[in-house]
């Protein structure tokens, strides 16, 4: 059994953040501990039925996170390791959108066209939590379908470098809204650190979605979630020893670039993977190349948001070195004891 | 067992074609056939050690492609099936290299850049064809790692429309060099036809490769390949019934977009499932956009070539409908007795 | 005046190419010569009121070009020098459309989404070739407005490289549909030349256009033009000499750059000019960078076709070294005689 | 003569504000009204010499900002008027660099690739002030040009929305590092107002910048700058009445959009202006959109920066309306009393 604190904390409406930076702390935490935690849905929790569109709602807020966390002795240069004990809806529902002028099959506000945008439907998805299964209703014909419940988390992020604060719908090197379905239970999220106590918080909740997020909405939906949060310290270069988030589960390690176009959150996440490997397997630089070449795999995340978001994933099995000193499997252990 | 009749073409250099169009049919074949079929490496089988680099080889064309094959009675509008039966590497090894100015980690003629080029270095890989194995030796430390053997080929394609001719290291909307780790044995690929005949041709097999094949060039080896070729005749609406090339193999089927910039290759992508999985569920268009974000897979095919390719991959367990008809299925079965 | 000979060459319908590469020449000339000719517009002259509605006339062919003209003696790694002495609309009005699934402002055939297409509407244009305006009329509105006429080719371009026949819808290293305003009376194209004979042509002329084409249609019409073409050989050393279209006129210098994303339409223009600059003033690679940087121009082309076109545009004032040796102001005198 | 009151602030190292948002005002002030204010060079005045390599000098922030000045009324819906009456380089040298991972032709954090960076190179440009002229000196060779002062401001910008702060390289809806050689003396920068009080702030001042700004880094100088700052009132339609930057001087209004990939920014400014034309000629949205296409000039202002940036110019010429009721008109002659 585990003896880390466990700390416990479930907010309110009126008690989240809505941006990476700029809001102040809700605690200080000592690491590692483990967080048990709620989030509330992208739409902030106002979405109830298939009538209750967006825009009409007068949402002023999405994407809101639960934090953040200041985590003690967190320097510029460290490396937050956030790792996913379990995520579990917390209604047995869940919903999900087109939103005018949002999405990759439409145009939008930067791919700014004339044509009219499409229309605006909610659809509800019933979650079946026993069976693990989200039921989707088509909501023009009779069709049904149950996909497997895959719960995770869009957001997890610290406060971005420079003094920036950014909307909470923004995936970049700070992590933030990579909708990623890597990032569920069982996974280790590495985050590098900007600014003391590194200001962690997550939200945006997914019961499921498919990769690139395709229409710009999941299967949204609130959480419970558990999580261990550790600190790696830097080592002492000056530079962040994790320059974009990484991920890792007990079969791959993962880099995600986000940019735009496509391709640059591509060119990120491949060079963050080479550059890696290569100090993992003691390789130079281009053997690290052509070896990563030809053992990634490349899932799309979100092709929708503010940057767009692409996975590098090496298999671990390749792999001689331990990324971040084992300290995945050393969570792993400690998460079997929560 | 299977009756169909088998053709067999082992082409010799100067049987060669080197683009998609535009090459005269080496044969008129009859639907369905198998065809037994040997392929060139990408290099024209020019390199044979380390010390080959392309730069100094002189060598004039990439990609030999075998065909293209005249198929009778397909006109525009119809839609070639190509399932592959068994994709074989011919040769114990197989090369890759860093080429100057082309891959996704380095300035292109496209992406001109004033960078000095990466180093050109040529990587052979030791194939073991009993335990399926590819070998990686790296050149600058002693490294070594076994990789799984996943032979496909990187092109296969049609004609284009329009009268254009295009390199074979082209992908678009005739399929060519999509480079995508899914055209293997088992896998049916489907190209709209755009000139009487199709003249359909492949090569570019690959031993394996990586998803977005960063550097450039996967595990590069001839191969003997094994297809079964039949012809679907189009719905007479003059719209060609597949705008896009179109894979399925037992569990998926797939759309492939090929643009730049990658965004866009993933729009034509999932826009073709989108509009696919609509016609199979009967769904409406929003309905289908919804669904299709929450179940889609999305992994890249390449990230290097002249159009950048994205595969959009959707479980067929979710789909009441069977694709064309469900000649997958038929195909594979004939494949049983080939 | 000028004893060069003149060619004149009028094709009728069934006389044009459509493509760059792959069509017969019409003509061999011996250079340097005056080409007298005429050129339909984009719509092969299908159009001739508002209800001419290119979706509805089944037109087959777009951008019908004059030629190919096999130029004698030109090699590949040699440059064609096109010198536009006039470019006169051959009739006294003009066309513009929008086309659905086409145009910078709406989804695409490659921007693929969900949106409905624009509605399709015809503008004719009417031509005081007199008074050198274009009258605008609104369809929806009384308004009218007069713009300055300012003919140009959409279309100038030789067979692309490697056998490969590009639609004359394509803008690429080879020329092609650039639709650049710059290319004008009193300018100067020079192309590389890929095969033997150059295999010139050119097309889709413009009464006006702004610059980047936003809806994909200028201002069409018929011209009448009067071109010198001469050669100039290669440097044998093995490279093309001119690796994408550039354009002289008496005041500037320019580099041609077609790709996808539009920023690396740019990096090419831009990256051959730097070249381009530090040959023509001895200058170091980042010396030229940075001067370029400085005294640049970066109109754009088109924003609609295939690939987007990106023109770098360097005042000669600002250097010392003639383009080829002086061949503009050569033409340009040639040209005050023809 | 001008009636109005002259603000006059002159900020010291340490003065400065390095975001948009986030930074307190440095004063409140009532419009109209007349600031005389100076600006820091991009390096903070750090960098005197060809040997002050930046990535040396350890600089912490880039493009301070001179400002942010509360303007009192201002509220979201509205939009700021800033009149650019003067803009004078404030010594006689400036400083432009090339930057590591920085710049269109080089491999950035963004477009990450494995090349080796560029040379880092500092060249100090000499400015006469007395004949314009700014002389630009080789650093391997012996080559002296001159080329005309055209002094600009690359930022201006007010607060975000949404409550984000935003680094002073960043370009954006709110304005913000543009650099753009349009935002010169007699021109008017049209801004839409995100929070109380808009929070205007300027800097980074370039003696003269080429389209593009190609290597990243203009001729960068301190700046003593004279401006006219009014507000014009929001129509009460909930909706920003200028949703992306806008600019006018005597000849042209332009939009400013900014975004990437490239061909997004040209969209944004393309689609402003086609919605701005239609409201100012009372056209349906296709009617201009075909205007537009055939008047439009399309300069590009950056592709560099953390967003590239790409103007739509519109001549006033043909233009029957006045933008913003003339305002630019009234703010040029109360500029000839200052």
């Amino acid at each position: 059994m585990s003896d880390l604190p466990v700390i416990t904390y479930h907010p309110v409406a009126g008690e989240y953040a809505w941006t990476f930076g700029g809001a102040p702390p809700v605690m200080r935490i000592k690491t590692p501990c483990v967080l048990d935690l709620s989030t509330e849905d992208c739409f902030a929790g106002r979405v109830t039925s298939e009538d209750d569109l967006v825009s009409r709602l007068n949402i002023t807020g999405l994407n809101p996170q639960t934090g953040p966390f200041f985590i003690e002795g967190a320097e510029p240069g460290d490396t937050v390791a956030v790792h996913f004990v379990s995520v579990t809806p917390s209604r047995d529902w869940a919903a999900s959108t087109t939103v005018p002028l949002f999405g990759a099959l439409t145009g939008t506000h930067l791919t700014a066209l004339l044509n009219e945008p499409l229309e605006e439907i909610m659809w509800i998805w019933q979650l079946d939590r026993d069976k693990q299964l989200c039921r989707f209703t088509a909501r023009k014909s009779d069709f049904i379908a149950d996909l497997p419940m895959s719960p995770m988390h869009g957001t997890v992020g610290v406060a971005p470098a420079g003094g920036e604060v950014r909307s909470a719908l923004v995936p970049d090197a700070f992590g933030g809204n990579m909708d990623t379905p890597e990032m569920r239970a069982g996974t280790t999220c590495y985050l590098g650190v900007n600014v003391p106590g590194a200001l962690l918080s997550l939200g945006d909740g997914h019961a499921r979605q498919g990769e690139g997020e395709t229409c710009g909405v999941a299967v949204e939906c609130a959480m419970n979630t558990v999580l261990i949060v550790d600190l790696i310290k830097g080592n002492g270069s000056g530079l962040p020893v994790t320059p974009w988030p990484r991920l890792e589960n007990d079969d791959y390690i993962m880099s995600a670039g986000s940019a735009r176009p496509l391709e640059d959150a591509f060119r990120i996440a491949q060079h963050d993977m080479v550059t890696w490997v290569a100090g993992l397997c003691g390789l130079d630089k281009l053997d690290a190349y052509q070896f990563v070449t030809q053992a990634v795999e490349s899932p799309l995340a979100n092709v929708c948001d503010t940057n767009y978001t692409s996975i590098a994933k090496m298999p671990k099995r390749y792999l001689p070195g331990r990324a971040y000193e084992g300290i995945h499997a050393h969570l792993r252990e400690l998460a079997a004891g929560v």
